[in-house]
């Protein structure tokens, strides 16, 4: 069972990742922001817990304070890691609108705190704080812009650029996450991976 | 010049497009359809008009009623496809929160009838009827969804399969688009696609 905490012991820390991702599209006062982390339904998850499996119909979307939430696949009993979430990242693609069942899994990689939403807790939030309806707005466009980027990027890109673009943009998931995932996530087998690596450190 | 439209000259078939679309995640009462139809800025553009450029700062999105946009990355001289937004699908991704200018164009591939949002229409709208912010967020939570699912089938698929999920879920698109420009969005040569359709043909 997920840990509930309280708002007492979210420290510093985790409350500036919000804050951080928050400020990038609306100014909120330390009132509005009290208030907001009061409401929130923030909860820890041990390394290994499974957030949404395939098949299941996903009703939560989570947004990572700590921790490392994996995406993937389960095709012809491979796991096909298609993304990491890590800190200040929402993970939005997993509430199913249409009630259709998860094609994919979502798995914490690492002990993990994160906000949990759920559609009652959006309506009662928006009640309470209708100023949030248009923040969140804007931050579902942002994300959304960064996505199409990201494909576009992955479209545009061979495996060895995709790898120098990781350590350009995301270093910490090089040495947080296993070199099959990372694999997988690039489109190439470890042994290529392993390949591109040394490649670049010899130059 | 874009030609300026009225309300009333956008026909039955424009309207049921967005009507549709907003039908997904909304319910609105003729009355409410009517106010927004009224109040939006439709525009024609003809074939071969260039929406945005790289290097330029986007500060518009679109909406599709009717032909094809194309975005596409230049890259050593040569155009690399990444999306084709036909009818009933908003283009989003063009707008610059942060003012960076664009990577990539934006092409109107046929004579194209848009929506055309800008950030002060945008605004004015909302005070206007402010029960379009939750239809907005939601409309762009679906957009983000379908995003990251698209991102993740082309991660996982070979290009055979791209060429079969496009048959399957986009088949206008193979009449209506040049075959270089679909060899490019499913990340082929125009040889491979060919022989991609004989062999398709062939079974």
């Amino acid at each position: 069972m997920p840990k509930p905490s309280t708002p007492s012991s979210i420290n510093a820390q985790l409350r500036q990742v919000l804050k951080d991702y928050v400020a990038q599209f609306a100014q909120l006062n330390d009132a509005e922001l009290e208030a907001m982390f009061e409401h929130l339904n923030i909860r820890e998850y041990p390394a290994g817990k499974v957030l949404l499996r395939e098949g299941q119909v996903g009703n939560r979307c989570y947004f990572v304070l700590q921790g490392c939430v994996r995406q993937y696949y389960l095709i012809d009993g491979l796991e096909k890691t298609t993304h990491f979430y890590t800190e200040g990242q929402p993970v939005l693609s997993t509430f199913s609108f249409d009630q259709q069942p998860s094609k994919f899994y979502l798995y914490c990689n690492e002990p993990c705190v994160l906000i949990v939403g759920a559609p009652e807790d959006e309506i009662n939030f928006l009640q309470m704080f209708p100023q949030f309806e248009s923040i969140n707005r804007i931050g579902v466009e942002h994300e959304l812009k960064k996505s199409q980027e990201t494909f576009a990027n992955y479209m545009l890109s061979t495996p060895e650029s995709r790898y120098r673009n990781l350590l350009e943009t995301r270093p910490d998931l090089l040495d947080r996450v296993p070199q099959y995932q990372l694999a997988s996530y690039l489109g190439i087998t470890p042994e290529s991976l392993s390949r591109i690596r040394k490649r670049i450190t010899l130059k």
